[in-house]
């Protein structure tokens, strides 16, 4: 690979650290930059650089600081050092723009923006590890003028660190993340804050359904205040079909003729079945099975056990807590053709199950 | 208790067969009835029914047939017997207001709808079980005029199907539903809907959370669009805040100010926090931990039964599959104090974690 190092990361947050890591693993020189001493003490305390940032000369220098600084920092590198230079932020035009005005042409030429697909709802160094981007996604998205040595030093740097590189061009990775990440996070909080107009014991009539749709309104507002900001202009759209929606529903609901709603409803069928499936492919017909499990140590694995030795895999697993006792309903994701011997095989050892 | 049957169950499918099971299971004799002969002898032939439906005398009636038919079904059962009748549809002003406009005020006294909240993505006798409702949240919703043996004679039932009761005006619960399941299921279907807009190649970036806010849309079209109608009042309301929000978000997006925007997120932070908890109690800390596991039977038996010797309950637990290759990411959640020990056993017995 073209990428042997130095690499210089520049913060040394979650994701920063997380690269440093999964480089150090394959024993690329690192060196770590963060104006947090607190910060640096614990990545370099973790592994993750075993070099210092003052004398280093990167080949690299990779930018994982939060999305309103992204500019400025991509900036930095390009006229402070001779390296590629990447980000790692969630959006790609913003970084890009605001880094054009900084820089000259042939710097910039240097700069390859990308976004790895991973994350936790913890942030800093403490959460960070080697693995996070195993296996995932990982935007590359090159401007115009980009070099394409620069490009080469980056997609090598989303194998190095085991995930898999998707080429867009910036725009298109805005327009992409803000239908499938920024605006599903925003009407998520918007259900989830009129939750808190609603009286207490309303609440007990709380479903798996609203806690699937609502869960990722739990990550950091200020964080995606700054991603959503930074997504402005993608998400305006697609906000605005959003309103247009919403209106088409008020009026469907009044209309005496159904199919309007239920045109709406069969395009939310076929919006479920275009997301890929697992490992890539098609996603295929998988069917669901309960199964009543004593909320306590190891019954699960008793559970699991029992459906690996009927040779059965788990293709998606869900506790769906019992609200009155000690026990979860535990929800098995099988596929179709292996739901009726997985049944009637976890009846025959005693399981209380159901489809 | 007061309710010692018959029960004569209209309706054989998911719902109304999986409450003649479970009544069956407790000894109580059943009758069933069903315009398909086919779902009837299915049903029957489960062990659902003791009785003939045509000379059974019941003491409660319980229809369990398609929003749009419940009203009918209501008052047949009202004039045709001397017996309590409920319901067991999504929504519960509707078929009261229907049926009120068809039997007398006396016959009227003897309904009292309820709503288990259980279900499947299948439907028919044959997806029916006797577990169903076991320790699930079952409304029921008595009218102003309701008597009181037949209130007493419903919530029978809730507990001989394993049910937990909960008391709701029919209006109280129409609206505590249209919040907590039919706008999440709308919202859903629009988020959903607008990704077949989008470039397939697009949709390589989808991650977990645009796959939670959209699972519920794949939900039955026909059947959800008479639960939609039939609750249009409450629906109407709160999709109308919906379209202001949206209205909102437009112009903070456009803000050189962020705290609107902030505002927006952080009352969502709130709302995923008063969702119930499991077992109904307060919801409290959780952390979430990634463990990688090979994809094939046995190897999430071998997790569990690891985190069971540690002595680690799992609150719940997501197979996060790895696009790229044959292995998934499993995403466990634990009270926030044992994560520390449940990661360092974890380790020590060799799982490649991260939190």
């Amino acid at each position: 690979m073209g990428l042997d190092g130095p690499v210089l990361v520049v913060g040394a947050g979650l994701l920063g650290t997380s690269i440093a890591l999964a480089l150090r693993r394959r024993a690329v020189d690192v060196a770590l930059r963060d104006v947090s001493a607190e910060n640096l003490r614990i990545a370099t305390g973790l592994g993750a650089a075993n070099l210092d940032a003052v004398d280093v000369r990167p080949q690299l220098v990779v930018v994982a600081v939060p999305p309103d600084h992204l500019a400025e920092e991509v900036a930095t590198a390009l006229t402070g050092t001779d390296a590629a230079v990447t980000d790692v932020g969630s959006v790609k035009g913003a970084p890009l723009s605001g880094a054009r005005g900084l820089v000259t042409g042939p710097q910039l030429a240097r700069y390859v923006g990308s976004h790895p697909m991973a994350g936790s709802e913890r942030s800093g160094p403490f959460a960070a590890s080697a693995a996070l981007f195993d296996g995932r996604p990982w935007a590359v998205t090159p401007h115009e003028q980009a070099d394409p040595d620069a490009v080469t030093l980056v997609t090598d740097l989303v194998r190095l660190c085991g995930a898999t590189p998707v080429t867009f061009t910036p725009d298109e990775h805005d327009e992409a993340v803000a239908r499938t990440s920024h605006l599903p996070h925003l009407v998520a909080a918007l259900v989830a804050g009129r939750l808190t107009d609603a009286p207490r014991d309303h609440l007990a009539l709380s479903g798996q359904g609203v806690r699937d749709v609502t869960r990722i309104a739990a990550g950091d507002p200020a964080m995606w205040q700054q991603i959503i900001r930074a997504n402005n202009q993608a998400l305006t759209g697609l906000l605005r079909d959003m309103r247009d929606d919403v209106d088409r529903l008020l009026s469907a609901l009044g209309d005496a003729d159904p199919a309007p709603l239920t045109g709406v409803l069969e395009r939310g069928v076929q919006g479920t079945a275009v997301i890929p499936g697992k490992h890539g492919g098609p996603s295929h017909a998988e069917t669901t099975l309960f199964v009543a499990v004593p909320d306590h140590p190891g019954e699960l694995a008793r559970l699991l056990a029992d459906a690996g030795e009927i040779g059965v895999n788990i293709e998606d697993l869900r506790i769906d807590h019992d609200p009155a006792r000690e026990y979860g309903l535990v929800e098995l994701s099988v596929f179709a053709d292996a739901a009726d011997h997985l049944l009637a095989s976890l009846e025959d050892r005693g399981w209380t199950t159901h489809r």
